[in-house]
Order: C-alpha cells, then structure tokens, then sequence
C-alpha cells in the first residue's frame, strides 16, 4: 500500500496510526501543502484525488480516500486487532466520537479553510486565530462533557485499547498544543491523547516522525 | 425510537431517510434552531446532547449522535435493506462520498457557523454568500469529477438502489439549491439527488413533510 500524506495533515495523522495498530507496511508519499502553491493542487495528485486533499490511500489497483472511510476499509480488510468495539451501540459511541472531531472541528480549522478566511474573508490575524480557538474549545468543550460522564471510557475513548476515538482524538489535540490552545479545560481529552500517545503505533505515526518531518 | 429533528436539518434529514429505508416507525420530536435563541442550546436538549446540534436519535436507553454514526447503527441492527454495498472497496467508495458531504461541505456552510461568520467575524452578507457559495462550489466541483467518471454510478451513486452516499447527496443539492446556487455544472450530482428525490423514502425524509415544517 501507499500513502499519500502529509507530516502535519490531521487526517493523515488518523490513517497513519491504524496502518500502524493493523501492523500494516506501507511506502509513504509526500505531499507538501505548502510548497509550490500546494503539492495536493497540482493536477498529478488531483488525477488521483480530485479533492486535493490528503490523505489518499493506493492498495493495488483501489483508490481510497477521506480518512474515516480509508480506516473502515483497514478494519473490514484486517479485521485484528480491531479499532472497533464489538456491540453496535458501542460502535456507535466510539464512531460519534470519531465524527464530533472529524466532522464539527477539523473542517473548521484546516488549511484550506485558514487560507479562505485570510485571502477571501479579509479576517484580520486575531480574528482567525480566535476562529480557530472557537471550533476546538466548543468541540472539545462537548466532548469533554461526554467522555466524562460515559462510564465506557477507561485509559482510552472506550475501555484500554485504541479505537478509531483515539486515532481522531490525537492528532486534533496535537493541533490544539500546537496553536498553543490551553487544554486545561478538558481533562479527559488529555489524558487520553497523551496515554495513547505513548502507544508505538500512535507514538510512530506522529508528524515528528513522518519522512517529510521539518 | 424517537428523532430528534430540524426539518431544514441536513443532518436530520440524513437519518429520517436511513429511517425510512429501512422500514422503522419513529416519534418525530422537533427542535427549532432558530426559536427561543435556538432551542438545541437550552440546557434540557443538552442534558441529551451536550453538542447542542441535531439529529439525536433515542432508541429504548440509548442516545446516539453523529449522523453517520446513527446511520451506520441502523444498517448494523437493521441490516435489511442495506444501505451499504457488499465489498469493502465499495463500501469504502460509499462512505467516502458520504464523507466527503459531511467533513467537506455540511461542517463549513451549517448555521452555527454562518452565525458565527456574521455576528463574530462581522462578515458582511455577499461575504458571508460568497463562502456559502464557494464551499458547495469547490465540494460538488471534485465530487462531480469523481462520480461522472466511476462506473459504480448509475441511477445512484452506487448502482440503483440507496446507499449512505445518496442519504447525504440528496439534502446537500436540497439546500444547495434553496440558497440559489446554480448547479448546472453539476449533472452527475443533481441527476442521482434528482433520481433519488423520486423515491417514496426519500420524498417523505424532505424538509416540506416533516410536522415542524414551516
């Protein structure tokens, strides 16, 4: 298999950690967001993936892409060990999860949506940064209220062992340490990223870690 | 099982098809976002939801959020008729498409954050139209290129019959072109919403029909 990734892409971020956790070899493939007006624009990657987004996943002649989809297709593929609990209403828990950082924060904060505000919006720099701020603190202000009082979290989102919570969980509160967003607010979520950060799967698929590391 | 629904709610609309596929009766609750300071906020909704967004779905003792996540619980506990192919790189085609509605397009052009553009941002409203715009635009631009050369299209995304890509497609077009976006660019995308809009669990799910519709 190939990835197609960025070091810093969030979404990347996810699908490098259940490769990882499947014990899945895999050529990684750089694609610079920043360089050359962006690498993702170009139409080369845009043949592949016509979003000109990252990450694209290539397993033999299959194309994959959007992270939450490529990470259902690992755990129906290489079903062990599974990133999924075993009850769909736990399965549902765990992916709603998932689905509040992928669906009500990250789109929010990317790249792409940065830029938009910036070049298109005319936001002044404060107000970006206080955009930014807003989506991850009223996102993670919820959740917190959730994985608190949900008596299936343990050391992780669900019990001891990694699911896909996690592998969403991660990388949006590395973002968030990253803008320098204090995260004392939320200490569920913390305590979860940094425990399962000290997992090697998590730990190998850090953007520190990525070829493309700067 | 009781919805708790918006009837313009694209997510809403979303899980009301999925119900409808599926054959399974539900107490329709309404929740207006607009009424009393938007009554998804109030303390009594949230106790439910901290998220403060709808769709929430009750079924016996269990509170399901997320959309996605409420429909891929129904196709788990109510397998028949499915509303996801049967091969994994299929499945992972679906979903992606499914996807790239919920994380690409929906999160960026949903009411909170149109609120927050103009009431924090200040945002004037060509501004605030032209980011409408520009996020169904670029989001129905790639996924137009995507379905018009797959050969799984037909008269839906994925063959004929309804899968989870459709339940996303048809709501997104519905209010794409309740703001006036012009989507003649877009034929693969308004002939399967189009095609889909004609069918009798798809007709029923429309805002129009729904008992808070205004």
């Amino acid at each position: 298999m190939k990835l197609y990734s960025y070091f810093r892409s969030s979404a990347a971020y996810r699908v490098r950690i259940a490769l990882n956790l499947k014990g899945l070899g895999y050529e990684y493939e750089g694609v610079h967001l920043l360089r050359e007006g962006g690498q993702q624009l170009k139409p080369e990657y845009r043949a592949l993936n016509p979003d000109g987004i990252v990450p694209t996943l290539v397993d033999g002649a299959d194309v994959l892409t959007q992270s939450l989809s490529i990470i259902e297709y690992l755990e129906e593929t290489h079903p062990q060990p599974p990133l999924l609990p075993e009850r769909p209403v736990d399965r549902a828990f765990v992916r709603s999860v998932a689905l509040q950082v992928a669906c009500e924060i990250h789109p929010l904060d990317n790249l792409r949506v940065l830029k938009y505000l910036k070049h298109e919006v005319k936001t002044p720099d404060d107000v970006k940064d206080a955009w930014y701020r807003h989506w991850v603190e009223a996102g993670f202000e919820s959740l917190e209220k959730r994985l608190a009082r949900d008596e299936r979290v343990g050391a992780l989102t669900f019990g001891d062992t990694p699911t896909v919570a996690d592998l969403c969980i991660v990388p949006q509160v590395f973002n968030a340490r990253r803008f320098g967003i204090d995260l004392n607010a939320y200490p569920t979520i913390t305590r979860i990223a940094d425990h399962a950060g000290q997992i090697d799967a998590f730990a190998r698929a850090a953007p520190g870690q990525q070829p493309d590391a700067e």
